[in-house]
Formats: structure tokens, sequence, C-alpha cells
């Protein structure tokens, strides 16, 4: 399997734990999204992904996007360890606290929303960094509250078992230290963050570990 | 079953489409999300559902939050006729075109969001629409290249069957109408929409059908 990722990206930094979780190999394929105006826009990437987006995943099979969709298929191809409880709701628990991340904060914040905050609304680095907090901070509050209510969190998100919604937890808070959104009282998420990066797969997947690191910005 | 629904909430659309794909019944609890400043703030809401936002439907096992989630569940419990293909490369397929619009298009568009730039970021009507037609053009034009380019693509958008990527297509597009976006050169999403369109099922999801429509904004 070739995975096309960017270390920093957060979208891929889930596939990434999931496919460690899994105990899977695979190659990295760097696809800077900074560097030379966005290596993602390059040609012969737009002709693998129209979106010009990471992750994409290709295997025999062919090319898969969208990291839910690629963490959805990681989990029916390979279906051990599973990265979603047996039970019908409890499989409807896990993916809306993977989608309160993936499309309630996350797409708020990427790249070329904040760019267009910048270029087409002319707005200063710090309007930026007040809508960037402003988005993560109120989305965790939200998922804070659901996850500390909820009998079915445990060690981690659901249970006590690491899986998908806890793919989407770490990389989110990994960005939310990153650009210093406040996270004083999301005691349940810090809880669960913490319980997560003590395991090698989530570690092991960690922007600071990928082979792109430590490039120029 | 419940479906906690604004008649038109887009994501909320999406889960009706799938219910009458389903020929399944359900009753409609209004939740105004304009109304007194939004209903989905009010406490007894709120309790049931902290991130404030429909869809949710709630039946016996309990209440589900975000349409994708909702929508995989309905698929399992309810597999006929199903909403996704039987093999795993399709299924990533049809999973990427609906977090294409689900992730990529519909957060940046939402009303919390247009909020947001109007309120905290001062902009004008004129601006907030500029933002609104920019995702939504740029988003459709990245899917209508990978659709237009998929072998996989027929009457609808994953073969000759309506599934969960014209549950999430049809809601995008109809919002594209509301707000006047262009959508010229989009020949195959507008293809596909309309041949949705002619559908029962998406008819009768449809804003203008529902028991709430027609009150004030």
């Amino acid at each position: 399997m070739h995975l096309y990722s960017y270390y920093r990206s957060s979208a891929t930094f889930r596939v990434r734990i999931a496919l460690k979780l899994k105990g899977l190999d695979y190659e990295t394929i760097p696809i800077h999204l900074v560097r030379d105006g966005g290596e993602q826009f390059r040609a012969d990437y737009r002709a693998l992904n129209p979106q010009c987006l990471v992750p994409a995943l290709a295997d025999e099979s062919g090319l898969m996007t969208q990291s839910l969709a690629i963490c959805e298929y990681l989990d029916e191809r390979y279906p051990e360890p599973p990265l979603l409880p047996d039970d019908l709701h409890g499989r409807a628990r896990v993916r809306s606290i993977a989608l309160a991340i993936g499309c309630e904060i996350h797409p708020l914040n990427n790249l070329r929303v904040l760019a267009y905050l910048t270029h087409e609304l002319g707005h200063s680095e710090e309007e930026k960094q007040a809508w960037y907090k402003h988005w993560v901070r109120s989305g965790l509050e939200q998922l804070e509250a659901r996850l500390a209510r909820d009998a079915e969190t445990g060690r981690y998100c659901h249970g006590d078992t690491p899986g998908l919604a806890d793919c989407f937890v770490v990389p989110q808070l990994y960005n939310a230290r990153r650009f210093e959104v406040p996270t004083d009282g999301l005691t349940t998420l810090l809880r669960i963050d913490e319980a997560c990066r003590a395991l090698p797969a989530f570690r092991e997947a960690a922007p600071e570990n990928q082979p792109d690191a430590g490039g120029s910005r």
C-alpha cells in the first residue's frame, strides 16, 4: 500500500493511526502541502486525486480518498483489530464522534480556508488565529460534553479499546496544542488523548515521526 | 423513529432521503434553526444533543447524530435496499463522494459559519455570498472532475442504483440553486441530480415537502 501523506496533515494522521492499529505495512509518498505552492496541485497528483487533498491510499484495488472512507475501508478489508464496535448503536456513536471532528471542526481550519481568510478577505494573523481557536475550542467543548456524559466512554472514546473515534481525536488535539488553543476543562478528551499517546500506534503515526518531517515548513 | 429535523437543513435532507429510499416510517420533530435564536440551543435539545445540530435520529436504541453516521446506521439496521455497494473499493468510493460534500463543502457554509463571518468578522452580505459561492463552486467542480472521470459513475453517483453518495449530492445542489451558485459545466452532477429528483424518495425528502416548511424563515 502507498499512502500519499503530509506529515502535518491532520486527516492523514488519522489514517496513519488506523494503519498502525491494524499493524499494516505501507509506504509513505510525501506530498508537501506548502512547498512550491503545494505539491497536491501538481498535474500528476491532480490526475490521481482531483480534490488535490491528502490523504490518499493506493492498493491493488485502486486509489481511495477521504480519511474516514479510507479508515472504513481498512476496517472492512482487515477486520482485526476492529476500529468499530459490533453493536449498531455503538458503531453510530463512534462514527458520529469521528464526524464531529471531521465535519464540524477540522474543515474550518485547514490550509485553504485559512488562506482565504488572509488573502481574499484580508484578515490579520490575529483574526485568523481567533477564527482557528474559536472553531476548535467550541467544537471540542461540545465533544467534551458528550464524552463526559456518555456511559460508553471508557479509557478511550468508546470503551477500553482504541478505535475509529480515537483516530480522529488525537490529531485534532495535536493541532489544538500546536496552535495554542486553550484545552482547560476538556478533561475527558485530554485523558483519552493521553491514554492513546501511550500506545505505539499513535506515537508512530505522529507528525514528528514521519519520513517527511523536519524539512522546510 | 423520530427525526429531529429542520426542513432547510441540508444534512437532515440527506437522512430524509436515506429513510425514504429504505421505505422507513418516521415522525418529524421540527427544530427551527433560526426562530427565537435557534431551537437547537434550547436546554431540552442540548441535553439530547450537546452539539446542538440537526439531524438527530431517535429509536429504541437511543439517539444518534451526524448525518453520515445515521445513514450508515440505517444501512446496517435495514439492509434493503442497500445504500452502499458490495465491493470494498466501491464502498470507499461512495463514502468518499459523500465526504467530499460533508467535509469539504457543507461545513464552510452552514448557518453558524456564515453568522461568524457577519457578526464576528464584520463582513457584508456580498462578501458572505462570495464566500458561500467560492466553496460550493470549487468543491462541486472537483467532484464533477471525479465523477466525469470514473467508470463507476452511472445514472447515479455509483452505478445505476441511487445510494449514499446521491443522498449527499442532491441536498448540496439544492442549496447551490437556492443561493444562486453557478452550476454551468457541472454536467455529470446536474444529470445525476435530475435523475435522483425524478424518484419519489428524493422528492418526498425535499425541504418544501416537510411538515415544518412554509413557516417564517
